[in-house]
């Protein structure tokens, strides 16, 4: 019989922590043992699922006595707390906060594009922010072919990515636009921020706080963590992360750079074979990705590939993925599935 | 007594025609005389403004008769019916169609960027595509200042650029998701489309029908209508539109990359004492440019204004207008009143 694995989520209340449940089900993840964490606020709460009802129990530093694998999504300073507290019961902590992502110690792994720095892990394996996910997914087989010389990216970000709270306060705006009434705005950019904007019929270029250049940290997150999971420190890359009133699923219009010549024929040809990706990009037919498409799927799907005239080797790509599924719970249970593998 | 000149609205009860309608009251555009034309389909409707009531009569040739400024703004076919038989009759047309655009031998004018061009005119002058004209306010002081290199734009589109009809489809959506009822889909991409989608809680990457190498044509104004105006006829620039599920105002994000030096702070500047444009520029305060902010304004909002490190000498910018203001109804007047005050 194939070895089973104790296993924890830590936030599993939340809108990452819930899915993360829900994916390690559906990919029938080797469970011996689930545990459900979340705030003594959330204790108690009773999650239904595979035949059986789990009762969420109050997240504490004995939690993890027994866990092999725990799925943290319950923010940076949970993270901070807990996670050397599992990793020191013997847990692999697979984290979805940003807490470690850019330490050096800490591997930061997307599957299909560095799974091989998942080894070298102490314990601790990042989880990247979700639009870097579904970017390195395409443009990682782009660089293997051509060489990247330089990435601009925008992107185009659902609420989902803001918490329950946001996607519930975005359909609440739309219901109050429609009716005529005061429009509610607590969550966008984010809650406790000093203004907040609506953002149905809106879309907000910032992405959480501001941090240097003009640059906001969801910008600086896409910039840094690419050039470390692409394992290429000086990539010149920039980028525009705005809000959308869309409830899930983000893209990106990926404006990329080659050294080599790679047209859109090759790349259509490299990314249709590439681990993750779905190619969808049929203009006669107008067929493209789109994120309400993408919703609860797993892949990253790609189209309007087509070149750029404007320098000598360049591409502009479309990329959509569910935020939730691959940019957070999918690839962390993916992180996890290949340390079984292996 | 100045002079008064005698003005007719091609499509007065469009989206644009009845803004271009209410723009030249608010501007107090010198009119003798106001003719509102629209099909037969619309003649007859009444429509209110500066304490009078006009009555839309059907266009036909001899509608022209005595006009001095005709306003087009129903369509390409309309357009090249009509727009020779107003010239006929002595009219200077001012067109917001595609249908002249790019012709040679008629002015393409935005009048903070190329004012003197329109003076060339042989009778008939196009109004550029609305995410063309923010996008050139914002780049020609740019240009004078550093020299553009290469531009990358990437578009967030509102979907009053796709008419009224659209609007209406767009909160009929909206209430239709929430309300768990079934979606109508007639009016994006386009009315009349292969396929139509959903735009409500989507963003949809195609504006306007495709054309060649996969770009739409949306995307393809944006390249060569900027070159025409800016007389930068060899310009490397790229560009991705999208549709958002926006009521009104287009936004930009624009990665411009320059021949000279230009620092976040200096580009700041010199767009603050550029005509028509409004800085939104505060991270601090959470302060930028959103298209609900930017309704019912003439202004270009520029804001996010900051270094681009991926490149020599590059900036990112975030630029926000009024489509169916700056980007088509008060642009349109204001070709006339330069032709009106030269």
């Amino acid at each position: 019989m194939a070895k089973k694995y104790s296993v924890a989520v830590v936030g599993a209340t939340g809108m990452v922590g819930q899915k993360m449940f829900e994916v390690l089900l559906e990919r029938n993840f080797p469970i011996s043992d689930l545990k459900l964490l979340a705030s003594s606020r959330s204790a108690d709460t009773r999650i239904k699922g595979g035949g059986k009802e789990y009762v969420v129990e109050e997240l504490a530093a004995n939690s993890f006595e027994g866990v092999d694998f725990a799925f943290f999504s319950a923010g940076e300073s949970i993270s901070k707390e807990f996670a050397a507290e599992a990793v020191a019961r013997g847990a692999i902590v697979i984290d979805n906060s940003n807490a470690f992502r850019m330490d050096q110690e800490i591997p930061l792994v997307v599957p299909e594009v560095n799974p091989e720095s998942a080894f070298a892990h102490k314990g601790i394996i990042a989880n990247p922010n979700c639009s870097t996910i579904q970017m390195v997914v395409a443009l990682q087989p782009l660089q293997k072919a051509a060489g990247i010389k330089r990435v601009v990216a925008a992107t185009y970000q659902s609420v989902s990515g803001a918490g329950k709270e946001a996607v519930e306060e975005l359909y609440e705006q739309c219901r109050a636009v429609l009716d005529n009434s005061p429009v509610p705005t607590e969550r966008i950019p984010h809650k406790g921020a000093l203004k907040n904007y609506q953002l149905a019929f809106n879309c907000v270029p910032q992405i959480d706080v501001f941090v240097e250049d003009g640059y906001c940290k969801e910008e600086m997150k896409m910039i840094r963590e690419t050039r470390k999971i692409m394992e290429l420190p000086e990539l010149p890359i920039t980028s525009t992360t705005v809000r959308l009133p869309v409830v899930s699923g983000h893209s990106i219009a990926l404006n990329v750079e080659f050294n080599q010549p790679l047209s859109a024929d090759q790349a259509r040809d490299i990314l249709g074979k590439a681990p993750g990706i779905v190619i969808v990009d049929d203009p006669k037919q107008l067929a493209y990705p789109m994120p309400i498409d993408a919703e609860n799927d797993d892949a990253v799907f790609v189209g309007r590939i087509r070149p750029d005239h404007s320098v000598k080797y360049g591409l502009n790509l479309w990329v959509v993925s569910d935020n939730i599924r691959k940019g957070a719970a999918t690839n962390s249970i993916q992180i996890a599935e290949l340390l079984i593998n292996n």
